[in-house]
């Protein structure tokens, strides 16, 4: 299919600024269900917080999660030319046929906790039909380009202005799509060559934080071609003095256009009340970008702690707590699927438990329980 | 099933010293296929290491872990009396017939991660026929009741010499059975009112560290309770003058029937090369005894870092790095069942994805990829 882009992200914002905060009646429901449960209360740690964190941003006590997706969205970067990665941009194109064709970590580990795939070339450089294996076994291929990857962000603006928003517009109607065939959770995931690079620009630009203390090594880059890396950063922001005060502007001067449209995915996840995953650093980035359009669409589930030092600065920004802290470094969505792992077993425990009264379990003694036990 | 004791503590810890360390050509296969699958290398972090871990635990590159076990040991503790914790004793058994009817929340998280549930009462102190449900909808009941509860250990040894060897050979016991029976992969948890206490003390004892450091709130108590149960275990530790150096002796004077039999677990396991996931403190001090019996025994894999503050002491002792960190205090397996799901994802992930040859993706740039690409 090819995404048509309808969707306003106006209309989006408007719908997002309408909302109230989390559901606090919902989350009460979910809390005293899982309070008669028979364990000591709140001894299931961060998976009851996810349980009633879900139910503060559905609005429903006891959602079932039960259609999930991950979004990977995937655009090439004009600034990969000056070496900023370990790998060809030609990789970006490969991988997208591998994402479709089934044979990525992402394909492994979505199948693993029942989510659909959704891969979206939002800027691709090369061709793709020539690298597709001509079915979707892995995922579902939408074809959206807005335009050959971005123009080299060290030489002027990655994209204009039109283009990110075009981008970001793409995202939402993606999720739209996805939200009309049923879905209630997303993982957000993204591949594009570069991107690393494209990230710790917007976060550096959003955060005021110094690109060096930002910058990571990518999928593995040596200390030269991360000292390099750091000066194209810092060259990218210096020739387009982006306002950190408009994130349009800031996604069109140092951005990418896998990046925008993953704004549009938390856009329109938020919009209509679905929990959203984000992965680790550029899905961040992507956050942040989404909370200076829309505070509240900061208001999602982060999945893990990345080795690379910009993701720290990004969960900080946000207030959030990652789940997970495997050392993971791969992006596709792959972190995001892993904590939609956890989030399923918070959704088995608090639907598959006997409660004391059901089970005849005896409750804590009188005047021994402590504050402690009341989570 | 009554669970006979034959299996010889002396011809486990034999059949321990006789193994080599891990295997390292099982390692280099297992490093060398996940160097070819289509991500950078060493970028799924942990989950590589943990496949790589596996391979060297088991001996072979590509261990399936098909079949997976979780056990359940089961004790009640004279110590309770003393106040130390928020449940009356009745809940052991009450607990007990929750694990075998379905309703705890290692039934659901087990089932999610596709592992069996066997659940042993090597010390419950109240009857169990009782309790039960008549069926076992949810766990297999292994009955091997050394003694109905520890005595209290302020008032002298919790038990003989002779109880702890027994718990020791029910635990080896009940591994031997699983390994019969196919089971590549198990898990541990534990069910006992009191247990943190002993727990407790058994690792100020072996590792030093004083009551005070080691002692925990368990499932939930308040500061007097707190400060009470610390001088519980030092005036138990001031009653026995326990032998660290002697961990049978260490069991018998402050441990506990349920500790002992995962011991026996842990024994058994590494004996047979079969992974052995720990839980949380209550697991760790049963590992921290096996170490003392068979310093090998110490090579397993931890679970989750626990909120307690006693976890942290027995991991850092036998050098492990939990794999998760989620506010869990509920024990039973919990842990051990959610890091069986990473596992799980592990051995997808070696199994299920392309190699870059396969998938026709490029690999790094050459002169580009550093030392830190290399895992």
């Amino acid at each position: 299919m090819t995404a048509r882009v309808t969707s306003s992200l106006d209309d989006t914002l408007a719908t997002i600024a309408g909302l109230g905060g989390l559901d606090e009646a919902a989350m009460a429901g979910a809390r005293d269900h899982l309070d008669r449960l028979t364990k000591p209360p709140g001894s299931l740690g961060r998976l009851e917080e996810l349980a009633i964190d879900l139910a503060g941003i559905t609005g429903q006590p006891f959602p079932t999660m039960a259609r999930r997706a991950i979004v990977v969205a995937a655009g090439d970067h004009g600034v990969a030319r000056r070496g900023v990665s370990a790998y060809p941009s030609d990789v970006t194109a490969q991988m997208l046929a591998n994402f479709v064709g089934g044979g990525a970590a992402i394909n492994v580990l979505a199948e693993a906790v029942g989510a659909s795939l959704t891969v979206v070339d939002v800027g691709v450089a090369g061709p793709l039909a020539a690298v597709l294996p001509g079915d979707e076994r892995g995922g579902h291929l939408v074809r959206a380009r807005v335009r050959a990857g971005t123009a080299d962000m060290t030489e002027g603006p990655a994209m204009t202005r039109g283009e990110a928003l075009r981008s970001i517009e793409v995202g939402v109607e993606v999720m739209a799509g996805l939200r009309a065939s049923g879905v209630e959770l997303v993982g957000t995931g993204e591949m594009g060559i570069g991107n690393t690079t494209a990230a710790s620009a917007i976060v550096a630009v959003l955060t005021g934080a110094t690109p060096s203390a930002v910058t990571g090594r990518g999928t593995g880059i040596d200390d030269a071609t991360h000292r390099h890396k750091i000066a194209v950063i810092e060259q990218a922001i210096a020739r387009n003095v982006p306002d950190p005060a408009d994130p349009i502007g800031v996604l069109a001067a140092v951005g990418g256009l896998e990046i925008g449209a993953l704004v549009g995915v938390i856009l329109g996840a938020v919009a209509g009340r679905v929990p959203v995953v984000l992965d680790g650093f550029i899905t961040g980035a992507a956050a942040l970008l989404a909370a200076g359009l829309a505070p509240t669409a900061g208001r999602v589930i982060a999945a893990h702690r990345s080795v690379e030092p910009g993701p720290a600065i990004v969960l900080d920004r946000l207030g959030l707590r990652p789940l997970l802290d495997l050392d993971l470094r791969l992006g596709e969505g792959t972190g995001a699927a892993l904590a939609i792992g956890l989030i399923d077993a918070a959704i088995r425990l608090r639907d598959g438990m006997a409660t004391f009264d059901s089970a005849a379990v005896s409750g804590p003694v009188d005047g021994v329980t402590g504050p402690g036990t009341t989570p």
